[in-house]
């Protein structure tokens, strides 16, 4: 049923794509709704076993990246079971007819095939390069720039970002795309063939920032400026307990806040003359970055993290504690409004998982679970597709398609 | 018209959004053929002069997020303005009545006000936290424990990463939310009053990629682990000529593609059994990463960077270069097919900007300047409410909106 944080509901999408952008993206229409049905090679694809794993062996990063999504694995690398995905991808219906992926090479389904079997599909295809050369998030980033801003300021050579951040946009760029044909082919009747490399989302992003412009008139790329925010003032600041802060004054207000917070105000109006700045302005407050960082270190460095949150939030300071992934997964579980829950992930057992985060009308639909591997092959296949239990039990002994083993079932 | 790479041809969006998250999600909509209506204050919001800034002063920041829109510049802080921000934003026909907003504190305009206007209004508000309280993506990204795990092994510090990560994707998030809702209003008549969080879209993305349940299973955050890719092989070297490459090995096949290439297949074969370790398999390739990069690395520190990437290649070695910024955009504009070209920007001059990434058989839109701050108020306000030329006059002498000056019409 459609519901208010439901709407994609009644839509059926066929992803066929590994790692974390295709998926990603595929998770998030489910999260909105949609059936997604996840086709996988019958021993799984690359990313089956990816690190971090449980203790149980099973991948967090797999059923992480795939809740709430079907699953069926059958060998599309085959001729029978190409012309299964093909078939599934290309279902009658308005519901049907989507078709995301990020496989390469030659057996690949490619969207002009597509259109002989359904004229109005929908094929959004994921890939490294525009012209279907291989790049990861790793080499894309590093190809444009952003690991050469990156980093320390003494240190010499860049530095590369964990957060696989271009293969999310990437996704969700993905997923905004499948959308707007949606969108189209109910406007006109008309299905689309759309690619997305995430070379191209990193050159959009950077684009948009203006940083390829800046770069140009510069006629070099921006110096490395540590954990400083470009163009304003932004930095963070050891505690007397052995914590980090991030305190940022990006507007007036902020930067008004924070000098009353820190008894700095007549500190600041006295140096405005002394270097001929106006320090409500972001672009002063940049150029003396390093001397506003001087003068407030020493508030921070002599009181602990919750008396420092106290005055910051008291004053509407911007700020925030640097945390490790298992604080900000603990405090997440502890927040009955959070995001975060356990789960009980098959294959895993407990496992803290997030919802997707378009929260409809106040809520989110709460994680579900990701399918074991093959959990929905039979069903469908018989459904969508009409397989009989006979043509099935011939694809299993042929080891064309798989399912859970029955002790799973 | 819609045409195959302007699927939402037809559709009118009130953006009222600043800085990246909102503004970003609007330009990707406007990008695919959408009439996107920026909403300013009549000076402008806080972001209009942000860095990086061309050599006229004008904000390279602004121009490139906010590409192809048209500019509204109304005080929507007064009791009037804000009314015809309402109205706006409530107008009637189907491809009106969708709001995208970022505006914080009591002068905001709330769904349920929007709704007493326009039953099936869309609202997509993106905020700091799912509570409104503020956060920004360096306080996001801090509180989620990206840069605990960012940068340099022996680096004492958490790293913040210089690309805003967390705005792009909830941007990108804000993007689909609005299509979903569009999808959810043809098929049920119903509105939507959506909200998203920078805080909540980290979290999301952090425990789909697994690091929530990772860490909660391990007790601890993960340890840094400097440019090594998380739980394969990954690593940058250094080259003869003082460049850096990123070099991959995900798979099997790109493991034996990188052994090949560098002359290493015998080496690593008689290590394996020394190790107990298999390096087909990326658990192990990452245990021994730094035994692997070690006797890699003389490799390319003994060749230059057209050597390398000929050879590389050549192998099919997953792997890119880096680059800082310049480079990225120097090449990008030499490239035909690249997504960034030169466009006369009003303000700036010829400007390097990027169109967007979603290829529509093959083409993207050109990337189309963004408009000068006000330069569609009187258009707008009389086209979409119907005010008279005298009404208009007397907005514009009271202050509550704006327009180019004359010289820049």
């Amino acid at each position: 049923m459609n519901t208010p944080d439901t709407p994609l509901a009644g839509l059926r999408i066929v992803e066929c794509a590994t790692f974390v952008a295709g998926p990603s993206g595929g998770m998030a229409l489910a999260q909105l709704g949609a059936e997604v049905i996840r086709v996988d090679l019958p021993q799984g694809g690359g990313d089956h076993g990816r690190w971090p794993v449980a203790p149980s062996g099973a991948s967090l990063y797999w059923n992480n990246l795939n809740k709430g999504k079907r699953s069926v694995a059958l060998d599309f690398r085959t001729p029978e079971g190409r012309e299964l995905l093909t078939a599934l991808a290309t279902a009658e219906g308005p519901a049907n007819g989507i078709y995301l992926d990020n496989v390469a090479g030659r057996t690949r389904l490619r969207y002009d095939e597509l259109t002989e079997r359904r004229r109005d599909v929908i094929h959004v295809h994921v890939q490294g390069k525009p012209d279907g050369k291989p790049a990861v998030d790793y080499t894309a980033n590093a190809e444009v720039g952003v690991p050469d801003m990156t980093g320390p300021q003494d240190h010499a050579a860049p530095v590369n970002h964990v957060l696989p951040a271009w293969d999310f946009l990437t996704g969700m760029t993905a997923a905004t795309g499948v959308l707007a044909a949606l969108h189209r082919r109910a406007a006109t009747g008309e299905g689309s063939g759309i690619a997305v490399a995430l070379s191209d989302v990193a050159l959009a992003a950077v684009g948009n920032l203006g940083w390829l412009a800046e770069a140009r008139f510069a006629g070099r790329g921006r110096p490395r400026h540590g954990n400083h925010t470009f163009g304003s003032f932004g930095v963070d600041f050891p505690t007397a307990d052995g914590r980090r802060v991030m305190v940022l004054a990006l507007t007036p207000g902020q930067w008004d806040a924070l000098c009353a917070a820190t008894g700095t105000t007549e500190v600041f109006k006295a140096l405005e003359p002394v270097f001929d700045a106006d320090l409500s302005t972001e672009s002063d407050r940049y150029r003396l970055r390093d001397t506003i960082e001087a003068i407030l270190r020493p508030w921070f460095e002599g009181r602990g993290l919750a008396e420092i949150g106290e005055r910051l939030d008291h004053a509407r300071v911007l700020w925030g504690p640097y945390r490790d992934t298992h604080e900000a997964a603990t405090l997440a579980l502890a927040d009955p409004g959070s995001i975060v829950t356990e789960i009980d992930q098959p294959g895993v057992g407990a496992m803290a998982a997030s919802a997707g985060p378009l929260r409809w009308s106040g809520s989110t639909q709460p994680p579900r679970p990701a399918p074991l591997l093959g959990a929905d092959t039979d069903e469908v296949l018989s459904r969508d597709l009409g397989l009989s239990a006979a043509e099935l039990g011939r694809l299993h002994d042929a080891g064309l398609v798989s399912g859970p083993a029955p002790s799973e079932h």
